[in-house]
């Protein structure tokens, strides 16, 4: 594998080629990234074990990496800590390099990434669209590679909307899990410390070096009732209006949990779309005051702040006392109800928002887009839970995401589920020895395949024999020169698939082939190479067909000459 | 997806072609099964809610399928049970349908498969060698494809040994998850019912409809203290002696989760190889006794008995009760030792066996051949702890299978640890618009790829810009015509490659190309039909040289077109 300073030198390379500058509130000079990783280089070498080596990180601005300001999106605001925040920390001391610091949604309020002085954040799909925040140069610098994994922060879903629009796992660890030390806090009593990463088992990993260890006394853990994983799933009509296409992908992603054996369960989102609303609307955003408000009423009126933020925030100074008093009674009330209602799941599926707003219709209203993206993510925090943000396929082009959550300390097994929804089954076209009843159909079954159907191919292949021991057959496209072969459609685990391209001997190829039906499936092919000396056994219609139509004890010969 | 009638059409035929006929005591008639599937079929059709629809599954012969013998591999001893045991029956209720017994070393008496009057149960990938047992029939069934998943019970290790010797997973469930009604006993207080599955999450699947179902209080469950993976491995002198290359192997599997991420911890084997050792030598063996005894001294001498089988019992009758007392005692304080040596960590990783004896080897000396397979799994059900196998790799064409053992009441974890072990991470060699910096590398890093090296190919290849739009590289293998081609391996996740092959367009396709160094990675190439029109661009070396050479506003026009 590469070194650390291999590493670094890729992401400074994919930095400067994506030309994202609006990314990056405090990226480190790239010399400094090589310094630290020859130094972790460097100590692996001397046989320190460094889990993390060569893996680069970012971290989003309210969050303390000694040596550079912490900005939350402020520049007026920036103090340069004298230490490292304990997640930071924990992960360099695992052999991470720490790229720099991102850009976010001023003091992380906001969902929507265009609410900095650094400038708007633009999505790493398609630029016309908004990143999500707050932690939005933190999921964008995933979503484009530049670094393995980030850290945001999550109060009302600022570690989630940006992974669903960006197409990237977002883990937002139970309250507590992970230190929030060193953290500009928006809501201290709600923020939580997440990570983006591509896949679940990088978001995984680099959790598990930021978790607070051993020493500090956890709850024990009710244990769950056997049986199939509980789904919560809410009506369609309780999701309210989604984009175009939103409401069927979320209902692709509850059914794709049903068919790994998932039960789904009903459930009434009441509680926590009335809870979610709460959270900017009633008195608990007084606590984004207490953080940073008397910071925003002294700068009133500088360039520094973002309108909408110093807004938000300073409105919330005349919120009397006692609206919060009745404001957590209500919670309190509204949370036994939402957990009444989940019942015995072990989770509850819902899109991670109801839908993806452009840059310019954040900046035609910037209040009411951003307040309907918290839709689905505001009350997590609120009501204690953990939760899990993973790509679910996309609509128009653009990712969609769905979350899972679950009960506080049920971080392990949401990842697990959501590993349910990361990697579907493909298919697979066969036409030779993989064939039901053919040599080989054992490793499609070792890989946890199963038939589908059987059908043949488009009238536009020829198939050969092909001059090897054991003869192999080779599919090849031939345009208005081919047939029909006889083919089998399998399902494979998308990792099954993957072992087999990896195991695949020459001349043997996949590629995608054409069904009668017109569709087109991942199918078995030959390299151009091989054609030399093939036998050409496409009149037969299949290799089934030519197998017992050619003399059994010289098969395999008369496959590989042809009868002249 | 196919039927459930088809799914059995499947089983029968496939059951046919690979002749194993030991494999079964009591196979059902085709009909019966088609019958319960049309049945499901039917259900199904109607809106019923059956998730193992279209699953077919095997039982083994100690476990009651009504309708069915129960024989425990002995043919006097058969009786018709009144009703399913609740772990079938639940599993039918889910629409998954039975295909019959099957054989078993007699009376669950053995790690080897060939204690059985009903015959030898062969390995399933060669022949020669033992299938391992008890649970032999059923483990054979799944890795030859025949059913989708099959019951096992484990006391000594009988659920796992199989799945290590023919590559399949075995889950041994925390003692009391899946109930024992209906189940011979073997040591009934030991005694757990177990799944055989290809991959984790099928077997996974079945077990959550096997689990008892709420209602039963379950302990609360201690939460482990966050941070990595922490998995106990033993030193290799404490392991004793294994077949060639079974320690290195096991070394790699350690290795794989320590890449993970995982932190390994040492741990002393001592107390749970005294354990395992008094599973038959001590007192325990009078369990077995206990509950077939007086049928075995009944039919001394009988050719229904398994003369090793036999042996084994009746010489358990006349152990005293206070040698079980002392026993007890020692156990308890095994257990106390053990689990201390443990310490916090989530689990302990062992080889499932130390060798893989031949059938020949069995026949030659079937007490010290079968005592020395249970070296590494007696222990577990003494100590009241969970268990998962899982294949990880092979050592001389042979399957190779290591075991995660944990807590009671942790197999939801074991399983999730597990998956690291499962799929491997793949190579994969781009040559064209893949490569670092070109347009389609960010399909690389979504997917959870990470670049290992920058090479070239082996001199045989030539590389063309396809005549798509816009140009596609086409890498095509020209034996002495060819030429070295820059090239960049890529690490991708098993599922990661999937997806990849699964949404590769026309012409492009993957299979195995040679390395500068002569060692061949997965690789892109192309369909044969691709070259027409193709501009062969070999001589610039690479594709990112032919870019940079051709003129950049025509270069697409450019690299479709010979300059003639």
């Amino acid at each position: 594998m590469i070194t650390a300073v291999e590493r670094v030198r890729a992401a400074y390379a994919r930095n400067a080629q994506v030309d994202r500058p609006e990314v990056w509130i405090g990226l480190r000079p790239q010399e400094d990234a090589e310094a630290d990783a020859a130094a972790v280089d460097a100590k692996a070498a001397a046989g320190e074990r460094l889990p993390l080596a060569g893996t680069v990180f970012a971290v989003k601005g309210n969050i303390d990496v000694a040596g550079l300001p912490t900005t939350a999106g402020c520049p007026s605001y920036a103090y340069r800590p004298e230490a490292d925040a304990p997640a930071v920390a924990r992960l360099k001391a695992a052999g991470a390099v720490v790229l720099g610091t991102t850009n976010l949604d001023q003091f992380a309020t906001g969902l929507v990434g265009t609410r900095s002085p650094y400038g708007p954040v633009r999505n790493a799909v398609d630029p016309a669209y908004v990143s999500g925040g707050s932690s939005s140069g933190s999921a964008v610098s995933v979503a484009l590679g530049i670094a393995d994994f980030a850290l945001g922060t999550d109060t009302a879903g600022s570690g989630r909307v940006p992974a669903a629009f960006n197409g990237i796992v977002g883990l937002k660890p139970t309250r507590g899990l992970v230190p929030t030390e060193g953290v500009v806090p928006a809501c201290a009593s709600l923020d939580c410390v997440t990570v983006f990463a591509r896949t679940l088992p990088e978001a995984e990993r680099a959790l598990s070096f930021m978790a607070t260890p051993a020493g500090r006394e956890l709850p024990p853990l009710e244990q769950r009732a056997p049986g199939p994983w509980r789904i919560a799933v809410p009506e369609p009509e309780q999701l309210g209006e989604m984009d175009k296409g939103w409401a069927e992908a979320f209902q692709a992603a509850a059914t794709r949990l049903a068919d790994a054996g998932a039960e789904l369960l009903p459930v009434d989102l009441t509680p926590f779309t009335e809870a979610a609303a709460m959270l900017y609307e009633g008195a608990f955003v007084a606590e984004r005051y207490a953080a940073v408000g008397a910071f925003v009423d002294g700068h009133a009126g500088s360039t520094d702040l973002d309108p909408t933020v110093a807004g938000i925030i300073s409105r919330a100074r005349d919120i009397p006392a006692h609206r919060l008093y009745a404001d957590r009674e209500k919670l309190v009330s509204l949370r036994t109800r939402a957990l009444a209602s989940l019942g015995d799941a072990d989770a509850l599926l819902l899109p991670t928002a109801p839908g993806h707003p452009t840059l310019a219709e954040v900046t035609a209203d910037p209040l009411s887009t951003n307040a309907r993206l918290g839709r689905f993510t505001n009350s997590t925090n609120l009501f204690d839970l953990a939760a899990v943000a993973v790509p679910a396929g996309e609509v128009n082009g653009l990712p969609f995401g769905v979350m899972l959550i679950g009960p506080a300390f049920t971080d392990e097994r949401l990842t697990h589920i959501a590993g349910l929804l990361t990697a579907p089954p493909l298919r697979l076209a066969v036409v030779g020895a993989h064939l039901s009843g053919q040599p080989l159909n054992g490793q499609l079954l070792s890989l946890g395949g199963r038939l589908v159907r059987t059908t043949t191919t488009a009238p536009a292949y020829r198939l050969y024999a092909l001059n090897t021991v054991p003869p192999k057959p080779g599919l090849v496209r031939a345009g208005e020169g081919g047939a029909a072969i006889e083919a089998e459609v399998w399902q494979l685990p998308a990792d099954g698939l993957g072992a087999l391209v990896g195991a695949l001997p020459r001349p043997m190829a996949l590629g995608s082939v054409e069904l009668a039906d017109g569709t087109f499936v991942t199918g078995f092919l030959c390299e151009p190479e091989a054609l030399a000396g093939a036998r050409d056994i496409t009149s037969f219609g299949g290799w089934r067909a030519a197998l017992s139509a050619l003399p059994g004890a010289d098969r395999d010969w008369a496959l590989r000459h042809p009868t002249g």
